[in-house]
C-alpha cells in the first residue's frame, strides 16, 4: 500500500481532473455537458489521453459511451466494468458522475503496469441526468441491449431524435448493438457523490449501497367548489387547498413513522389561485421512496386511502394518476461484501445505505452483479456549482478502491465466477 | 298594499328586465358589461324609457354612473337613493347589481304617481367590479367625490385611461364633479344578491346587512432548501410546502374557531415546483374577513405568529406583505332598523349578517347614512352565468321596499334628517 502522502497526491490530482473536465461545457460561465453535446468530445479526449498512456485500448460506442480497456493478465481474462456518467444536468457540479470515472481511471494508474487475473473496462456512460431527452439512462440501456427504437425516437427540443444526435455526434447508430456487454462480466463497480446528506450527518465518508430505493411518482387532483372568499362562511366550503394541506401533512406523517420512507410533495397548483376565491381544485405530486417494495407499496396506498378519507369528510373529490412506479433494485450481496471490508481497511468504518436518487448501477444490474460506493457530500449539496467533495474523501475512496482491486483479485468467490466465465 | 297576483306580476317583470338588461353584453354569447363599454348605453337607454315613463329626470354624469331622479312632493324635498351597479364581470350573470337598479325602478312604478315626502334618485353605478381597470368602485367614488386624478389615470389592457374611456363614452371628465352628491341626501339603500350561501342555508329570503366586512390581504413566502427528493431523509429536510401545508391547516382551524371570521388561502405556488425535489419555497395568498376590525386585526397577527412559530421549528423562514387592510364599514343603525321591520312586514324573519364582499354602499356609507337588503342566492351562486334569484324572493324584496318607502316617509327620525337638510 502506498503512503498517506502518495494517496493525498492521487486524491488531489483527482480533484483536479475532475474540475478540470468541469470546463468542457456548452455554457461558458457554468457546467453544462448534455448526452451527445460537442464539448463531451473535448472530456472523451481528455480522459482517452490518460488511458491510452496506460496501454489501455479506447473507443466510443454507438451509444456515446467512453468505453477504455485495460487488459487482465491472460487474454481470456473476465472483466470487471468501473465507472460513471460523464453528462451533467445544466449549472452543474464537478463531480457527480465524472469522479467516478476519473477515480476509476486513478486506480489502474496506481496498478502501476500490473495486470490483474481480470481485465478493467473503464465506462464513462454518456447519458444519465435525462436532460436532453428527458428520459435518463440512455448510455447504460445500451450496455444492457435496451436502447430500443422508442428510445432512438426520442426528440430533444430542439427536436432532434436520439438517432440524428448519434449521427451528428459521428457515430453509427448500427453499432449501438456492439455497446452491449457480453458474457465475461464479472460485475460493475460505481464510486459515486452521495447527493445527500447522510453521511455527512453520520460523519462517514464512505456508504455502501445495499439498495437503490423503488420509486413511485403519482399525481393527486382534489376537487372542491369555487367560491367567493368573503361571502362564503366556513362551515359551508369545499376548500380544493385546505383539503390538499391537510394531506400533505399525513404525507409527512407517515413518512416519518415508516423508516427509511422518503416521501414528498415537491409541486402543487390551484385553481383558479385567486386570493379573494376559495380554491375549486388543488393538484399536487407524491414522490415516494423505499429500498423495499412491499414498504412503497403499503405506504402509497396507504395515502391514497387517507386522500379519499380526507376528501370524504370534506364533500371534496380526490383522484390520483400514477407516473412512475419502478422497482427497487438490490445491489451485489457478494461485491456489498467486498467494497464493506475494502471500506474498513482503509480506516472507515461503512455505513450502509439506500440510494434514494437511481443510478447506472440500477440498470447494469439487470444484467451483472453491480454494486455502488457512496463519497460524503458536503452540505448534501449536488446539481449545483457548489457541489464539492473533501480531499480526504477523495483519498478513503481512493484506498478503498486499491484494496478492492487486490481483494477482488484473490477473492474465491470471484475466481468461481471467472471460471463460469 | 297589492295583492300577492301583482306582487308576483311584479316580481316576474323584474327577472325578466334583468334578463334583458343581460343580453345587452361585449360578448355574443355570456354576458360581459364592463366599465364604459358600448353596450352599457343600451343599458342606460333601456332604463331611461322606464323611467322617463314614470316623469322621472334622467342623466348619465361624468363618470358614466346612470340617475334617474323622481321628485318629491315638494320642490325643496330632499332625496333618497336608491340604486346599485349596472357592471358585469365576464360571462357573468343577469343579477348580480343589475337587480338593485330594476327593483328600485319597479318602486317607483309602484307609487302609481305618487309623490314621497322626498324626492328618489336612481343610480345605477357605471363601475363596482373592477374588472377593466383593475380597481372597483370607480362609479360610486365619483359620488362620494373621490374619483381623483390618480384613479382617472389608471389604463386598461389596451393602454386606455379612465379619463380616455370617459371621452370614448361621449361624456366630459370635467363634468365628474358634478356626479358628487350634495347635502340634501337622506341616505342610500340597495338591493344585491346575497352571492353567498348563507340565507339559503337559513332559508330566509331576505337578510339586512349589518357592517360590511374589513378584509386583510397578505402574502406569505416560506423559505426552506431545495433538495434531493430521493436522498434527503425526512429528518434532514427544510421543506418549504410542508410548513406552509401546516400553516393552511392553522388558518382553517383559526377560522373556524373565531365566528364571524372568514379566513382562505385562495394561491400557492411552489418552487422549484418538481415533483422530484424538495420545495425551497412556498408563496401563498392569505384573504381573511371580519365585521369587527379589532378581531380581524388579532386573528391576522396570531396566523403571523404561527407562521413564524411553524417556521422557526422547521428551520424554515417565513416573511410576509400586506397587500391590503381595509376597516370594516357599518351600516345605518336606523335604516337597519327600518328595513328589519319592513322585511317583517313582508311576512319574513330579517336575519342580520355580515357582507363578506365589498359593495357600492360602503363607499357611500362614507358620506350618507347607506344600508343594503340581500336577496337569498340560490347555491349562493354569483358571478356566472348559474346566477339565479326565486321570482318568491324577488317579490319579498319587493314588498320590504314599499313597506320601506312607507315607512321611510312617515319616520320621525327621518323627519328630522329632512328638516336637517
Amino acid at each position: 500500500m502506498r503512503t498517506s502522502d502518495e494517496i493525498t497526491n492521487r486524491a488531489e490530482e483527482v480533484v483536479g481532473r475532475c474540475q478540470k473536465l468541469a470546463r468542457f461545457s456548452e455554457d461558458p460561465s457554468s457546467t453544462r455537458r448534455t448526452f451527445l453535446s460537442p464539448p463531451m468530445h473535448d472530456c472523451h479526449k481528455e480522459i482517452a489521453g490518460w488511458m491510452t498512456a496506460l496501454g489501455a485500448q479506447v473507443r466510443i460506442d454507438g451509444a456515446g459511451n467512453f468505453r477504455g480497456f485495460y487488459a487482465g493478465a491472460e487474454s481470456k481474462a473476465p472483466r470487471l466494468l468501473l465507472g460513471s456518467h460523464l453528462d451533467t444536468v445544466p449549472n452543474a457540479g464537478a463531480y457527480d458522475g465524472v469522479l467516478g470515472v476519473v477515480l476509476a481511471v486513478a486506480l489502474l494508474e496506481a496498478l502501476d503496469g500490473r495486470h490483474l487475473p481480470f481485465g478493467i473496462e473503464i465506462v464513462g456512460f454518456s447519458e444519465e441526468e435525462g436532460v436532453r431527452f428527458g428520459t435518463p439512462f440512455i448510455g447504460s440501456r445500451a450496455l444492457t441491449g435496451r436502447l430500443d427504437e422508442k428510445l432512438l425516437a426520442l426528440k430533444d427540443l430542439r427536436g432532434v431524435s436520439v438517432r440524428s444526435a448519434i449521427e451528428e455526434f459521428g457515430l453509427n447508430p448500427r453499432e449501438i448493438t456492439r455497446a452491449a456487454l457480453g458474457e465475461d462480466i464479472l460485475g460493475y463497480l460505481e464510486f459515486h457523490i452521495e447527493q445527500g446528506p447522510v453521511l455527512g450527518a453520520m460523519k462517514r465518508p464512505l456508504g455502501v449501497v445495499d439498495a437503490i430505493a423503488g420509486q413511485s411518482r403519482l399525481e393527486f387532483a382534489f376537487v372542491g367548489r369555487a367560491n367567493h372568499a368573503g361571502t362564503t362562511p366556513m362551515h359551508l366550503r369545499y376548500d380544493a387547498i385546505a383539503g390538499a394541506a391537510e394531506w400533505i401533512a399525513a404525507v409527512e406523517r407517515e413518512a416519518n413513522k415508516v423508516p427509511g420512507l422518503v416521501a414528498t410533495v415537491g409541486a402543487i397548483e390551484a385553481k383558479p389561485g385567486a386570493t379573494n376565491v376559495i380554491a375549486g381544485e388543488a393538484r399536487l405530486t407524491l414522490d415516494a421512496r423505499h429500498g423495499l417494495d412491499e414498504v412503497r407499496i403499503r405506504a402509497v396506498e396507504a395515502l391514497i386511502r387517507e386522500a379519499e378519507e380526507i376528501a370524504k369528510r370534506r364533500g371534496l373529490s380526490v383522484s390520483q394518476k400514477v407516473l412512475l412506479s419502478q422497482s427497487a433494485v438490490a445491489m451485489d450481496p457478494v461485491l456489498i461484501h467486498e467494497i464493506e471490508q475494502a471500506i474498513r481497511k482503509a480506516g472507515c468504518e461503512p455505513y450502509h445505505m439506500v440510494s434514494g436518487a437511481g443510478h447506472d448501477a440500477m440498470i447494469l444490474a439487470e444484467k451483472v452483479p453491480a454494486a455502488m460506493i457512496f463519497l460524503r457530500t458536503p452540505g448534501g449539496i449536488s446539481h449545483d456549482p457548489a457541489e464539492s467533495v473533501a480531499i480526504e474523501d477523495v483519498a478513503k475512496a481512493f484506498e478503498c478502491g486499491m484494496h478492492l482491486l487486490d481483494q477482488l483479485s484473490s477473492s474465491s468467490t470471484f475466481h468461481k465466477r471467472m471460471y463460469r466465465a
